[in-house]
């Protein structure tokens, strides 16, 4: 059965990638050793790795060298990490459960959590910098340009912003759609790029198709995550469930209700498999990842 | 007099880095807007901007193409500029008073400082990223390792989590010196290094003298930095004065006495100037700022 192919390639690729994140963060045991072990505690043995998946399925669709995506992999969820790890902090969300275990500031202390998630930051970007990704070294500075536009201002960091921004208030569908394009879209997009960027390079079309692909499945995923958090609850989810309504934020549940929810989650499916549609069977991964972000339970 | 001529040269500098810095920085009028007004409202009109003057003098030292290092050099101050960001935020020194301005999280707000923090180290990379620095692409993406190594776990974010856990411990002279070399050393050792990289590329062995002159005048730094807290006031300072000691936070001051720690400083000021010994007139600038740094009164 398909699915079941799909999720041995998930799982070989989730072992295997744990190993990778395991050798690049700094040990324990290297000073400073304390701030090595929150690094390592907030990164490892932990998450479904969505954005390296989608990395490893872009790079089969460009046939790049899987050690070269490794990287490319690693440097996008350390980036995905640490906004983790600075978003549950009591002067933003203020959580203390995260992929089942304490978060790093209850875990550690908070000004361990701030240092930490300003150092995997700095180490997604040593990596990009450090690693041959791909032949032509000019290519790599556009992934360092892609993965610190995604993380910035105008991407993830700018998303929390209006996020915060928009506790309490009643948001537009659009402006909804507005924060999560940054939110989350951003970095997602971000792992489908920088890992088709490791191998052949696409033609300008088919690189807006792939870009449009991940623009559906980035907003999609967040929906689904609505959904997930307005019916789960927290020990399937492994974080706080219903927290968002507890914090009056937002959510495309709240603004349109489950249904409806439901309805725009297949519909962003049904439109990231038609940008794949001139692909062929080298985009399989990407479809599947697409049918799993949307029909996942957790 | 000499004095005067480098007086200019720093002002002058300052004067233009100013609006670098105001060209590069996102406008406070696009989305989103707060985030981006606590962004410039922590990074312009503020600092003696020493980082980017040693940057401006490698790349004298190289002969690189102003335009260059002024994206080097903005790179280097909004990586310092997070740094001040989060060190001054509650969880860590909780300084209120910095460049003579309430600290970031007070004029706005501790999840606001969060963010631009994180966005300003994001942005520095996507300078590094976006704009040619050098006609060899793959030395640029050295120039990204070099800059994210001196940021990270290893390098400046390291020294503040060793600075953190040794509030109220009896450090010894070699632990101090560890805790700056990558605190403030690896960061003013990256300004020289991304300056000079913009130019010429140097032999081994000059760069290597470059990178030891860079480490001196990092460590004469922080020691004049600790006699200018220890005796400077507040108003002088422009941020809150005698606040290590305070802290109970080990200091070269409280470690030395005042003598020995201008004695130190002296001593670290003639060997950087000797490891310059063998460049001509192009090292003017750095000897210069070798001698202001260390003959600084704020």
């Amino acid at each position: 059965m398909p699915e079941t192919i799909f999720q041995a390639w998930s799982v070989a690729h989730q072992n295997r990638f744990e190993g990778v994140l395991r050798s690049i963060l700094p040990s324990a045991e290297v000073a400073p050793e304390r701030l090595h072990a929150a690094m390592r505690y907030s990164v490892l043995e932990g998450g479904k790795r969505v954005r390296p998946l989608l990395a490893f399925a872009a790079g089969e669709l460009t046939g790049a060298e899987i050690s070269r995506v490794n990287i490319a992999a690693a440097a996008v969820e350390l980036i995905h990490a640490y906004s983790l790890v600075h978003d549950d902090m009591p002067c933003m969300d203020n959580d203390v459960l995260r992929r089942g275990k304490p978060t790093c500031h209850v875990q550690f202390d908070e000004a361990a959590a701030l240092l930490v998630g300003d150092a995997l930051q700095s180490l997604a970007f040593q990596l990009l910098g450090e690693h041959t990704l791909n032949a032509d070294p000019a290519r790599q500075l556009q992934m360092v340009k892609l993965l610190a536009a995604a993380s910035g201002s105008r991407g993830m960091a700018g998303g929390q912003a209006i996020d915060l921004d928009s506790v309490g208030k009643q948001l537009s569908l659009p402006e909804l759609e507005f924060m999560h394009i940054h939110k989350t879209g951003a970095l997602i997009r971000a792992a489908v790029l920088l890992g088709a960027h490791c191998g052949e390079r696409l033609d300008d079309a088919n690189l807006n198709l792939l870009d449009r692909f991940s623009k559906c499945v980035g907003l999609a995923f967040q929906v689904v995550d609505d959904v997930l958090d307005s019916e789960a609850d927290t020990a399937t989810l492994g974080k706080t469930a219903g927290k968002d309504a507890d914090h009056h934020k937002p959510t495309y549940v709240t603004l349109l209700g489950v249904q409806a929810a439901r309805i725009m989650a297949a519909e962003l499916h049904s439109e990231a498999l038609d940008t794949l549609a001139g692909f062929g069977e080298e985009a399989r991964r990407l479809r599947e990842l697409a049918d799993f972000i949307v029909l996942r339970k957790f």
